[in-house]
C-alpha cells in the first residue's frame, strides 16, 4: 500500500449564498478531491437554493457552525465587504485557509492584519480576483511579458453600465477592484500616487460615478472610469506600449483582445523646438483566447495553494495592493481630488 | 427704386490656410452675398492651393495687407492658438468683425480683453465651435430643452485617437474645446470647479493624455477623457437624465444619437438605511439627424451676426467659457489634480 | 368541496436527452401542475445527466417503457429527425399528446399522416418552433399586424455559422426550419413555389451551404441563406414593408429589432418610360423586447393546449408548412434549381 | 539629343459627366503625362460642373466632336449601359483606345464584337472594374495566391442598400458587376452554370432584388445577393478555404479584411456512415491595406496599357466574363431559376 499517494479530501465551507456565492458553490462542488461540506447564509430561505445546487452540502444560517467544525479545512467568504475582515480573522484563528471575495477588506489596516495572522498561522489567505484567470488577461500578460508591446506607457479602463447601487460601498469599491487587480498584475511598477473624483446622486453620499488617475514615477499613467448609471454597457481597456497597443473589449463575445501594430516615436527637430511624432500603423491581430471558466481556474489555484503550498496568482499581496489604491482614491475624492501618495507595500 | 432691399456684398478675409483653413475657404467662397477677397498664409507656397480652391481670391503672405485693406469687413482667423489674441485684437482695432478658430485664445485674460474691445468697437466677435451646428448637437439640445430627458445628472465625454501631437498646445487645448463647448451649450448651469490630471510622454512636457472632472453646485458632474495616443478612435458622449439617457457616438456614420428610455429612481427604505434604486428600461429611439454641413451653418451664423446684429450660437461668451475651463484644468494638472474654482463670468 | 377546481397533474415523458433535450427537461421539470415522469435515451450513460437535472424523473433506455406507461399523458420527442414519424405515430396511437422537435418529420406525407391520426385520436400534435415564442418574433408580428410596416414586400434571412455537420440531414433541414417557421407566422399569404440551390463539400452529398427563394403570387419574395461553414456567425432577417423596414439581428444581445422609418414609392413619369423612386428615411426605433425564455413559453403553450384545448402558436399546421417548403427546396436542389410548386395545404 | 526619352502627352476624352464621370475627370485630370482634352455630355448645363473640375478641358454636348478629333488618343465611356457598345465601336473604329465603365455592354455578343474590333485595330479595350484595384481585393488575391487560405470552397457576396432604381437595367446589372469581377479575379476556375431568382416591385418588371448561384465543376460555389431596397447597407464577402476563411466587410472604414484561421476537415468513421467534421479555430488577422484611391490606380493601368502595351488587370476578358454571368443570370431569372450553362470563353 502506497500511502503517500493517498489524497486527502479537502473540506470546504462557503459563507454567503448571494449572486456570486451561487457561482462559487457550483464550482467548488465540481472540484476534484474536495468536498463542499457546508454553506452558510443568514437568510434561512436560501436553503432551498442550496438544495437545488448541491444537495450533498449542509446548510446553516450561522457562520459559527462552520467555523467551529474542525473538519472544514478552508473557508470561502462571499459576504458583504464590511464583514470580510471579521469573518476572515475568525477563520484564520480557527486554523482554516481563507479565500475572500474582492475587495479583500474595507481598509489597508484590516488587510495587513489579516496577512499578518495568515503568516503566523501558516495558512493560505487568497483573494478572488477572478479576472486574472480569464483567457483575455492571461493573453495580455503574455503579450506584455514577451516584449511584443514594448515599454507600456498608459492603461485606460472603462467599466460602466446600469448597475445595482450597493448600500454599503460606492461604485469604486464595487467595480474598480476588477480593473485595478488587472493593472497590478500586468504592470510590475508600483504606483506612486492617485487622484480621484466622483459624485453621488443619492442623498447617502455614496458615489455612483467615479474616476481615478494612478500616477507612477516612470511616467506610466493609469485611469479608471466607473459608473453604475450608464445606459450602455462598456467594459474596455486600452493599453499603450511603445511598439504596439492592446484593446480589450470584454463585451465582445469572442474577439475580446485586439493587438494593434501601432506605435509612435518622438524626435525633436534641429532647433529642439518642435516635437515630431512618427506614427506607424500596421496589421491587427486578434488572438484566440482560452475560453475555460475563470472561476474554476481560480478555485483550482486556491486548492493547489492549500494542498501544495504554491503561491496563487491572486494572492493576499494582490488583494492588499488593490485595497491601497481604493483607500487612497477614497481619500482623494473626499479631499476634492488632491493627490494622495500610496504607501509602500510592507513586504 | 427700393434701396433698402439692396444687399451690400460682405467682404471676407481669412488668415491661415492650413487643414481647417481649406474648409473655411471652401465654405466662405460659396456663401451668398459675400465675397472671399483675400487669404493670408505666411508660407508663399500655399498660393497654389488657394488658386485651386478659389481662384478669385487674392493671396498674401502677410496679415498686414489684409488688415490694412479697408474694403474687408470681416476676418476669419485660422492660425495657431498663440497668435489668435494678437491677430483678433488688431482686426477689431481696424474695425473688422472677427471669427476665431477654437480655442479662442491662450488665456481668459486675452479672451476678456478681446470681448471688451469688440463691445467698444461694436463689432461681432465669434468663435468657431463647429460642433454646435451639427445635427447631433442640435438634436441633443432639443431633447434636453423639451424636458424629454429629465433633470440632467452627468455628462461623460471621450475623444481619443491617434492624433497629431501639436507642438504648442497640449491634448486638452487641442481636443477638449469641442466637448466643452457642447457641454456649455447643452447645460445651463455654470461650472463651479475643475480637477484635472494628465501625462506627457514627450520630454517637452506637453500632455498627450488628459482627464478633466468639472463640478457643479447642483451635483451635476462632467468628465472629459482626451488622448492623442489611442489605437482606436472613440468619439462618445453619455448624457444621463433622470428620465432618459443619451448616447452620442460620433464615429457612427448615421446612427449617431440614441435615446435610451432608461431612468432610475432612488428611495430609502423605512429605516432610511438602505438606498433602493428602481431601474426602468424601455425602448431606444434613434432620431434622424440634420446632415447639412455644420461649417456652412456656422459661416452663415457669422454672416448673419455681422449683417443683422443677431447673436450667434457660438458667440464670444461661449468662447470665453471654454477658455476658463481649459485654463483652470491646466492649472489643476500643474498642481497635481488640486481643485481649481472657475471664476464667474464677467457678463 | 369544489371538485371542478382541482387540477390534475399532467404527466410528461421526454424521448431524447441530447443537447436540446437537456433544455426541455429543465423547462418541463419547472412547469406548474405538471410532472416530468420519465426521460428516455438509448444511451444508458445519459442517466447520470438526468439525475443531475431532475432526480425525480425515471430514466429509461427504451421508448417502449414510456409509451406503455398509461400514466403518461404527453410525450415530447427530441430525437433525430428520421425517427420523429415513427415515435410520434406510436405515441398518438397510445393516446398520448405529442410535441415534436423541429423539423416535424422527414416528409410532407409523414406529417400529413400524423395530423390525420391526431385529429382522429383528438390529441394535441404540436411542433417546437421555439423562435415563435421569442420577444423578437412577437414584436415583429405585432409590428406587421398593426399595419405599422405597411404591405410587406420581401423577407431575407441569413443564418450562417460554423456548425456541426449533421450526418442525416442537410443544412436546410437543420437551420432553415427556424426561419421558415418565422416567415410563415409573420406572413399570411401562402407560398406559391420555391427555387433552391446548394452544395455539398463532403462526399456523402449532404449540402452544407444552401439558398432558397420562395415565391408568392402577390410578388412578395422570401430568400434564405444557410451555411454550416461560415467563419462569422450571422443571424439576420430583413423585412421590407412599403412604410417601414425591420432588421432583426439575433446576435445582438438586447437591441435585436430595429424598425427603420424608411420607405419608397414608385411613380412613372408622364411618358410611362421612367420609374421614379422616392425614398423616405426617418427615425429608427429599437423596441424593448420581452426577454422571457421562449422555451418556457412554448412548453406552457403545449400544456395549455392539452389541458384547455387551445390552439398553440406552433401547431401541426405550422409544422407541416415548414416541411412543405423544405421538401420542395430539396427537390429543387436535386433538379438544379428548377422551380417547384408548393402543394396546397390540405386543411 | 535623346529623342527616345521624350514622352508624348496622351490626350484623353471622356463621354458622360454623371456621378461617376466626375470622379473620372478628377482622376484623369491629375494623371502625369496625359491631358484631359475634352469631356462630352448631352446636357449642356454640365459645362458648369466641368469648368469647376477641370477648366482646361473643352466641353462638348456631342460625342461626334470628340470622336472626330484626331488628337484624342483614348476615350473613356461613362454613359448608360445601353450606349456602351455603339460608342465603344465608333471609338475603336476611329482608332482610339477605349476604357468602358462596368458593365462592359448589354450582351455577350456586343462584348465579343468589340473585342474582335479592338484586336483587329490593335487598340486597348479595357473595362473599369475599379474594385480590382482596391487594397482589399489586392490583399485577398495575394492571400489566395500564396496558398494561405488553402483550396477555396465557396464565395458568398451580399451587396444591398437603399439604392437608386435604374430605369434601364436591373439590380443585377447595376450592383453585381463589382462582385462578379472580384470573383473572376480571385478564382481561376471558370464557372459552369448559373441559377438566378429575383423580383420586381415596380410594374416595369425591372428586378430590384436578385440572387445568383454560380456553379463550378470542382464543387466550388459562388452566391450573390443584390438589393436596392435594404434599410441597412451591407457590403460583405465571405470566402471559405480549406485552411482559412476571409471576411471582407467593405462598410468598415479601415478593418475591411479579416482572415480567420479556421478550417474544417472531413473524415468518415469506420462504417463510412457518419461524417465527422473537425473544426479548427484560431487567431484572426486583420491586415493593413493599401489605402490609395483605386480609381487612380485603374486610370494609370489604362494609360500604361496604351503606352506600353501591358495587359491591364481589368481587361476586356474580365469585362466579357462578367457579361456572360450577368446574361446567363438574366436568362435564368426569366426561366424561373432554371440552370443556364455558361458558354466557354472564345479566346
Amino acid at each position: 500500500m502506497n500511502q503517500s499517494k493517498k489524497i486527502t479530501i479537502l473540506k470546504i465551507g462557503i459563507i454567503g449564498l448571494g449572486y456570486w456565492g451561487v457561482n462559487l458553490v457550483r464550482n467548488f462542488a465540481n472540484l476534484k478531491d474536495t468536498e463542499l461540506k457546508m454553506v452558510v447564509d443568514s437568510r434561512p430561505e436560501r436553503k432551498e437554493a442550496l438544495d437545488k445546487l448541491c444537495p450533498a452540502a449542509i446548510f446553516s444560517d450561522t457562520a459559527d457552525e462552520l467555523l467551529n467544525d474542525p473538519e472544514i479545512d478552508a473557508v470561502v467568504i462571499a459576504t458583504p465587504v464590511f464583514t470580510h475582515y471579521e469573518l476572515a480573522k475568525r477563520s484564520l484563528e480557527m486554523n482554516k485557509h481563507v479565500l475572500i471575495e474582492k475587495p479583500m477588506t474595507s481598509s489597508t489596516k484590516q488587510a495587513e492584519e489579516l496577512i499578518e495572522i495568515a503568516q503566523r498561522k501558516k495558512k493560505v489567505l487568497m483573494v478572488d480576483h477572478t479576472f486574472l484567470y480569464t483567457g483575455s488577461v492571461m493573453k495580455m500578460k503574455s503579450l506584455i511579458m514577451n516584449g511584443d508591446i514594448g515599454k507600456v506607457k498608459y492603461f485606460d479602463s472603462t467599466r460602466i453600465n446600469l448597475g445595482l447601487f450597493q448600500p454599503d460601498i460606492n461604485v469604486l469599491w464595487d467595480l474598480a477592484p476588477h480593473d485595478i487587480s488587472i493593472l497590478n498584475y500586468l504592470i510590475e511598477e508600483r504606483p506612486y500616487s492617485v487622484q480621484a473624483t466622483g459624485v453621488s446622486h443619492t442623498h447617502n453620499g455614496i458615489e455612483n460615478i467615479a474616476y481615478i488617475t494612478v500616477n507612477y514615477e516612470s511616467g506610466f499613467i493609469a485611469h479608471f472610469s466607473c459608473s453604475w448609471t450608464s445606459p450602455v454597457k462598456i467594459r474596455m481597456m486600452l493599453i499603450g506600449g511603445e511598439q504596439k497597443m492592446i484593446v480589450f473589449n470584454d463585451v465582445e463575445p469572442t474577439e475580446k483582445i485586439k493587438v494593434y501594430d501601432t506605435g509612435y516615436e518622438y524626435k525633436t527637430d534641429e532647433d529642439k523646438k518642435r516635437i515630431l511624432v512618427d506614427y506607424r500603423t500596421g496589421d491587427i491581430y486578434t488572438p484566440k483566447l482560452d475560453m475555460r471558466e475563470a472561476l474554476a481556474l481560480m478555485a483550482n489555484d486556491f486548492v493547489s495553494a492549500v494542498r501544495n503550498g504554491t503561491t496563487p496568482l491572486s494572492d493576499h499581496v494582490s488583494g492588499l495592493e488593490v485595497i491601497k489604491i481604493l483607500e487612497a482614491s477614497q481619500e482623494s475624492i473626499k479631499n476634492k481630488g488632491r493627490e494622495v501618495i500610496i504607501k509602500n507595500s510592507f513586504q
